[in-house]
């Protein structure tokens, strides 16, 4: 198929799953338009997804890269407790892989699209001897009220939305994050590469240090997992209230800024390192 | 370097250039976040620059490979006639390449993004055996007034703001972009791809068709040249009225919607397109 046909199946495919009525030109036209509501504010968040990095043609089908490419941007509109509003879709794949590899892609993006109300209203298309995606997420909350890793207090609760160490096929925790921005939360951030690694960050950003106490595992997993393996995309929030459906696991303290103790020792901060994949 | 130390470096060389007072938070968060001013609307676009596709490290080195890879996105906003705000950079890039190559490439692209006012407000980093850049470009401009392919009407002039067909280091016509919008055009497109490719995309998306009278060709160019080849990151634009500062190339004409006739003959509608790289 030429690049004009696939770009017009794929418009056909997104036409029937445009949600965002603030979108008012989409895939055609040089740009996509979003016309702003008063009073919101908009993030922006990019994620690439790589053969051989992300995802092999072995353990993921076409729908199952489609639904990770778009579910790793997801998950940070997530951390902010925004509501997605619109995506970009950037796609380079190799000439052997069929029209049918391309449709099923889509059709796998799509599915996940449509469930968090998503539109697809543009991206890019190339030829690469390898798949790579790049995807581009627009999410909107009510103006200040975004979560940030910075905002985290000593004497919060550390939260986290499930149990940790089992790598799923990623689920992003959009109405979770929507539900906890509503109640007041006002510190988060998204699991991607690991609970110690990203807890650091967002210690880090806040300028505080944090002591867990209670990891949860996931069944099948070990505590090894559950700290430094990566792709859980649960939350994790500081909070000084009680959530009864999130699980505590720790609690910030003052202290040198990114440290983390457990059960009184500090622990060592490794997880994946896009640069290193070996810790140091 | 590690992950963290070089995101550390681009935060702080990005910081010098944070032009847009609407970015309320860029790199070290989940995500960027935009306050929209009242009465605007905001234009997105995203853009590959591949190695072996869109360069080779003979031809460009890491300043130019930044530089060209905010360029390309830029052009999309000049033309929709948009003033840029904020960008977000995906870049993958091998491990044999140095600190310093990294560093040059957001040199190079940070000095473009300083000459528009655009602020790099984050992006991603990976690792990967050849480079791949994805650049996602935000704009604003007053509500309803984008310029849009689709406004072309019978009898608009067409007219581009250059000389075509040679292959430019490109610069985006940014300021001509704004400055054609404030004037009252309607209709425009980018040349990217090649005159008649994208002058076809044009005609088709306003249901029109086009007739060439005067294609200027660029010194040492073809006619060929300036037909066909992309790159010149001109833009060309439709209006019924006439503008000194910009060269008259023909005529919109109702007819077959896409179809585009020189001298009374129906000119062969080719050019580069990204999955064949032959031509029909």
């Amino acid at each position: 198929m030429r690049e004009t046909e696939i770009v017009k199946r794929i418009r056909q495919m997104a036409a029937a799953g445009i949600h965002a009525s603030s979108i008012i030109r989409g895939i055609g036209d040089d740009c996509a338009i979003l016309r702003p509501r008063a009073n919101e504010d908009l993030v922006f968040t990019t994620d690439f997804v790589i053969e051989g990095r992300h995802f092999t043609h072995d353990t993921h089908a076409a729908a199952d890269v489609g639904h990770t490419a778009l579910a790793r941007s997801l998950s940070d509109l997530a951390a902010m407790g925004a509501e997605p509003v619109f995506c970009l879709v950037s796609l380079a794949i190799p000439a052997k892989l069929s029209d049918r590899w391309i449709k099923d892609f889509y059709r796998g993006l799509l599915a996940l699209a449509s469930k968090y109300k998503i539109t697809l209203a543009g991206g890019d298309l190339s030829r690469f001897e390898k798949v790579i995606t790049d995807v581009m997420c627009c999410g909107r909350l009510p103006r200040g009220k975004a979560m940030l890793r910075s905002a985290a207090k000593p004497d919060d609760g550390i939260y986290v939305t499930g149990e940790l160490g089992r790598t799923k096929r990623p689920e992003p925790r959009v109405a979770e994050g929507m539900a906890l921005r509503r109640s007041g939360v006002k510190a988060a951030i998204d699991i991607s590469d690991g609970l110690v690694i990203d807890l650091h960050r967002f210690c880090l950003e806040s300028g505080v240090s944090a002591e867990l106490d209670n990891v949860p595992v996931s069944r099948g997993a070990s505590l090894e997992d559950a700290l430094y393996k990566g792709e859980d995309y649960e939350l994790l929030f500081a909070s000084p209230r009680s959530y009864y459906r999130a699980i505590r696991i720790g609690t910030i303290r003052k202290g040198k800024p990114g440290e983390i103790k457990m059960s009184g020792k500090r622990i060592q901060v490794k997880g994946f390192d896009h640069f290193n994949e070996s810790s140091r």
